[in-house]
């Protein structure tokens, strides 16, 4: 049998239990063109709370009745598929379910053999692809420059400000508590982490921002974007990969100083990783060869058994993990 | 004598009458590497605003005690100054009185002859660059792309429409009131013109941009700014230039939508003209070129005499104006 988990509720605020269902399905067979994955680890992120609102966005809502869509990785066990063969592994929208039926579209090859097979979830996966794009499109980063990141210690952040510091630059970041602040500076090797639930963020930005903010990559909006605005320098940029402090309310607050912008000759430019799709091979070329010298790390938070798929859920947005969060398929 | 309008306090929201005072000065004495203007024409903008705020912003606050910032066109009177000789006519920020003493920093010649002297504020001066860099640089706009422009009837808004349609876009206007409507569509050639004062914005700016923004050129903030981004295209732009719906407001709201700009993969980005001061001389010749061959109209509104400063200051808040707002120094 194939457990899957479904969307039951579309939530207003923060999703309770019974938004999603329990539901246990055949396993597939399988038709010309299609394969079966055997899904090993399902990627948790914050952008699947956005996928459940009825609204147009870059991506289709996930309907009512349909099994929640969630990247993962796995082991293809049955094919009748030209590119892809039983025993290759793939990565791709598998789903939170235990075995995923497709025609192949979006999925890739990855090696179990170089790299442990839930890093292609983080660093050598859509975060680091986000991470990458990001930075280095949006942000365009110059040696010397300085580069604030929130959600420092989390799988986007974590990335951001490694590369940046590859590329030269000043790094700080933003995370919660003195344990991902610890981590981000002496693991990650950032030049200072600000800790927003027990510093006042201001005061600590300036400190350690001395020379001001040239590019501020945004995972988290609320009043650490307004901080980041109120000491962006001329010319500055604002790469807006997240809000998550905004995902669960039921209105979101806007940046009131934007015009920092304006008087800044500073941008704020949005951008969908999957929109740099022809350009994966590219990302996942320079991470992997940085990740091999040693130069970036990766770091994921693995919680066991397709069964805790709601608590994990819950620690994306309670700040209770660090890195990549996945859910281990037993 | 030469009369002067001197800021004296720091008004929190709108300016009172008493935010300033008169003085009468002695008309100064030149100095080697000086020159006298007699003002002709005083530009009046809604950018003054900001100025008497003491932050730190692109240009520094007026101090005060000092004379009012402001542009202004005018003759040569008296000069031992290389490049600026007597009966030469000049534009430059001479600031809101009769006489200005300058060692010309910023100070360019204007020829009489060609267009009448107050067109140097508006289509040919500051508002007609801030129109042609804005939209044309950071807007970048591609034939049959909708573009959304606020404050339609205004100096700058004029110009970005006409700009528009010249690069062969669909172009719809926001304004105040159907006299204004009706000239935007009627007298400037836009496509359409939403008067957010008698009509539900959001369903006119859908009706009239039915393939969605591309471009939304911001001179207002506000709630048009929020249904701008809430029908943004994919990879759209929104050079923000100005926000005059939140210049006098104690505390500034800012876009609760702002995250269209991420599933839209959009920018919006802040600029100031006084950055493109080395290509003013490309954006006039331009301009003026477009002006001769009667493809771009120009329209000031004169109010006459320096004595009226605050009633016409006024003017360019409550929307009793069309066009450049011009005080003439008599």
């Amino acid at each position: 049998m194939n457990k899957q988990v479904v969307l039951e509720k579309r939530p207003i605020e923060f999703p309770s239990q019974d938004t999603w269902s329990w539901s246990e399905a055949e396993i597939p067979n399988i038709s010309d063109g299609e394969f079966l994955v055997k899904v090993k680890y399902i990627s948790l992120d914050p952008a699947m709370r956005g996928w459940m609102n009825d609204q147009k966005s870059y991506v289709k809502p996930i309907e009512l009745g349909e099994v929640m869509r969630a990247g993962g990785v796995g082991e293809v066990i049955q094919s009748r598929h030209e590119r892809f063969a039983v025993g290759d592994f793939v990565c791709g929208l598998t789903g939170v379910q235990q075995y995923c039926l497709t025609e192949g579209k979006g999925f890739y090859h990855v090696d179990p053999k170089s790299v442990p097979l839930q890093t292609y979830l983080g660093l050598l996966g859509m975060p680091g692809f986000t991470a990458y794009f990001g930075l280095l499109d949006i942000g365009a980063p110059q040696e010397g420059e300085t580069v604030l990141v929130s959600a420092a210690a989390g799988a986007v952040g974590s990335a951001v400000g490694q590369i940046a510091k590859i590329k030269g630059c000043r790094v700080v970041g933003v995370a919660g508590g003195a344990k991902k602040c610890d981590y981000v500076v002496n693991e990650l090797g950032f030049d200072a982490c600000v800790d927003y639930k027990n510093e006042d963020i201001y005061v600590e930005i300036k400190k350690h921002c001395p020379q001001g903010i040239d590019i501020y990559f945004d995972n988290v909006g609320g009043i650490i974007l307004e901080t980041a605005l109120a000491q962006l320098n001329f010319k500055g940029r604002i790469p807006l990969c997240g809000a998550i402090s905004q995902y669960n309310a039921a209105s979101i607050k806007g940046p009131r100083n934007y015009l920092s912008l304006l008087v800044n000759s500073a941008k704020m430019e949005g951008f969908i990783v999957m929109n740099y799709s022809k350009r994966y091979p590219e990302a996942m070329a320079q991470l992997a060869a940085w990740y091999s010298e040693g130069r970036l790390k990766s770091n994921e938070h693995i919680e066991v058994g397709i069964d805790q798929f709601y608590s994990a859920f819950c620690k994306l947005f309670s700040g209770e993990k660090m890195g990549k969060m996945v859910l281990k398929v037993e």
